[in-house]
C-alpha cells in the first residue's frame, strides 16, 4: 500500500464535529473555534520505550496513544474535538498491524466524537506514534495546575496504582488471580480519560487540575510548584481497589504514589465547591475522593506533605522522605 | 540534563502572540483564535530517511523541520502563529546537537513571531523530529487546492529544481562551481516558505494554492484532482535560475518537475485577479510566474498537460508520458 492509498484508508467519510472546515486532504486542516478557547497537546509513544509488543496488542497501542492525549484535554477541562497522527513505521510492522493501531484510536475517538483531521506517515527503524489532540473549552475555563489556593480541598478521581499493577503482572514481576489481573491489565492497556467528570465541573469558577501520568507524587508537586502552595495528602485516604489493601505495603505504596499512568485527575477546589464536585462525580459516574488540603507555603519552596498514621513525610516528585515529627 | 531542565531550557520567557493563553508548562497549551479560522498540520523528519548528518547540520535539521510546516500554512493562506515539537532522541545525539536543532527552529520562528507552545521529548533508536504548526486565517479565506476553476491563470512562485540540485551536489552526484553550489545548497537546507506572498493575496476572494513539496508534477495533479479540472502547463515557462538553462535537459527537467522540496507555491486565480497577484508578488518581493491555465476536464479523470516545443505530454504524479500530438 502506498502513502496515498493509506491516507485514503484512514480518512473519515463524515466528520462528527461541525467545526471541521477541512479534514484530511489538503496542505493542512482547518477548523473554527466558535468563541471557545483551543487546547492542544502532543504525546509520543516509542516501541520498547513506552510499550512493548509483548505486553500490548497493536490495537491497544493505538487506543492508549490517543487515551493519554485525551487525558491531557480532560486535565484542562476541555471537550475533545480533533486529533492528528504522525506515525513512523518500521519494516517489521505489517499493514494489518498498522491498521489495528488506527482501529484502536478510532474506537476511542468514536466514543468522544473526535475527528482525525491530519497526520503524517513515514518510514523508519522503530515504531513511533505521535498524537496531537485538540480540545475546546469556554473562555477562561481552562483548568490550570496553577489555580490551587490555600483552604482548597484536594481530590482525586478513580483509584490509584492499578495501571502499574497491570504492567507488573504483564512483565511477570507480580502474580494476581485471573479476574484481578484482567482488571489491572485493562487499566494499563486502555486507560479511561476522565473527560465526562471534567466537563461536569464546567460550571465551577476555579478548579486546578492535573492528570496523573507520572504518579500522584509527581503531579501533586507540579500543582504545588505552579500554585505556590503547600499540599497535605493523607496516605490512608488515597483511593485504591479493595484488593490493593491485601498486598504488602512495600508493594502497593510505590504503585499508588509513583506508578503513574492511571490517568486519573488530581484537583483542587474551594471548600465551598466540594459538594458540587461530588455531584459532578455522581452525574458522570466517576468515583471521587477527598485526599487532603491546600495551605499557604511555609518555606521558600512549595512542599507536598504525606501523612500516614503517626508519620509525616515530604512527598517529592520521585518518592518520599520521612520528616522528623513536629510536636 | 533531565527532561524537566530540558523543557525549561526550550521554554520561551515571553510569547510573541497575544493569543497564547498558556504555553509550555501545563497538561496542554491554550490559545484563543479571535474569530479567525485555525489551520494546523504536522510533518515529521526521520534521520537517514528525510535527512542525513552528512548533508545537514543539526541547526539545518531544525530549521528545515519547521520551514516545511510553515510552507503548509502558507499554502493555506494562513499567518503562522504557534508550533509544538515532538522529538525522539537517540543516544548518539549529544545535548549540544539537540540544542542546535532547537536553535534552527527558533531562528525561523523568530522571523515569523511564532511561539513554541508545547511538545514532547522521548528517547529512542533514531532521531525523529515531528513538528505540529498552527496558523490563523480570516474566516473563509483558506486557500484550498480544490478551488481552481476553468479559465484560471496558473502561477508559481520562485524558481523550480533548486533544492534537488543542492541535494545532488551534497550527495556528490553532480558538481557545480562554489557560488552556484552554495545557492543550491541553501535552497535545500533552508527553504524559504512563501508566507509574505500568501498573506498579500488575502484580499482576493478565491485562490487555489498548494506548496511544492513533492515536485510540481505531483502538486499540479493534486490541484487538478481536488478541483476536478484539467491543467495546462508550458514547460518553457517554468521559472528556473539562469544557470539551469546551461544544463542538459535530461538533468534539469526531472529536477524541475519532480525534484520537489522547493517549497514554492503553485496557485490558480481568476484571470481578472492575475494583476493583483503580480502586485502581491511585488509587495512581498517574491518572484511569480504565469505557467499555464485551467480548463474544464475533457475526460473522466482530471488531467495535467505539459506543453514543450511541439510536444504534448501528460504530466502524472511521478513524471510524464508523451501523448500523440492532437492535430
Amino acid at each position: 500500500m502506498d502513502e496515498f492509498s493509506f491516507i485514503d484508508s484512514i480518512k473519515q467519510d463524515v466528520y462528527f464535529q461541525p467545526s471541521v472546515l477541512k479534514g484530511i486532504g489538503d496542505d493542512a486542516a482547518v477548523f473554527r473555534a466558535n468563541n471557545q478557547d483551543i487546547i492542544t497537546a502532543v504525546d509520543t509513544l516509542v516501541e520498547d520505550v513506552h510499550f512493548s509488543r509483548d505486553t500490548m496488542a497493536p490495537f491497544d497501542v493505538g487506543y492508549r496513544a490517543l487515551a493519554v492525549n485525551i487525558s491531557d484535554l480532560a486535565a484542562m477541562g476541555a471537550a475533545p474535538a480533533f486529533y492528528m497522527v504522525s506515525i513512523v513505521i518500521p519494516e517489521d510492522w505489517s499493514v494489518e498491524e498498522i491498521d489495528e493501531i488506527y482501529s484502536g484510536m478510532k474506537e476511542l475517538a468514536k466514543q468522544y466524537r473526535m475527528d482525525l483531521i491530519g497526520g503524517d506517515t513515514v518510514s523508519g527503524k522503530e515504531l513511533v506514534v505521535s498524537v496531537s489532540v485538540f480540545g475546546l473549552v469556554p473562555p477562561d475555563k481552562s483548568r490550570y495546575r496553577s489555580l490551587a489556593k490555600p483552604g482548597d480541598v484536594l481530590f482525586v478521581t478513580g483509584t490509584l496504582g492499578d495501571a502499574q499493577a497491570g504492567l507488573e503482572y504483564l512483565l511477570g514481576k507480580h502474580h494476581f488471580d485471573e479476574a484481578v489481573a484482567d482488571y489491572f491489565i485493562s487499566r494499563h492497556r486502555q486507560p479511561d480519560p476522565r473527560v465526562a467528570f471534567a466537563l461536569q465541573l464546567q460550571s465551577l469558577k476555579r478548579v486546578a487540575l492535573n492528570d496523573i501520568s507520572d504518579g500522584i507524587a509527581s503531579e501533586s508537586n507540579e500543582i504545588a510548584a505552579a500554585s505556590g502552595v503547600d499540599l497535605h495528602i493523607k496516605y490512608e485516604d488515597l483511593p485504591r481497589v479493595e484488593y490493593m489493601n491485601g498486598l504488602e505495603k512495600e508493594v502497593c505504596k510505590p504503585w499508588m504514589l509513583s506508578g503513574g499512568e492511571d490517568f486519573e485527575l488530581l484537583g483542587a477546589v474551594p471548600e465551598k465547591d466540594w459538594e458540587a464536585v461530588q455531584q459532578a462525580a455522581e452525574a458522570s459516574s466517576t468515583r471521587v475522593t477527598k485526599i487532603g488540603s491546600v495551605s499557604e507555603k511555609k518555606a521558600t519552596e512549595p512542599v507536598v506533605f504525606l501523612y500516614e498514621e503517626n508519620e509525616k513525610s515530604r512527598l517529592t516528585k520521585s518518592g518520599y522522605t520521612h520528616l522528623r515529627q513536629d510536636r
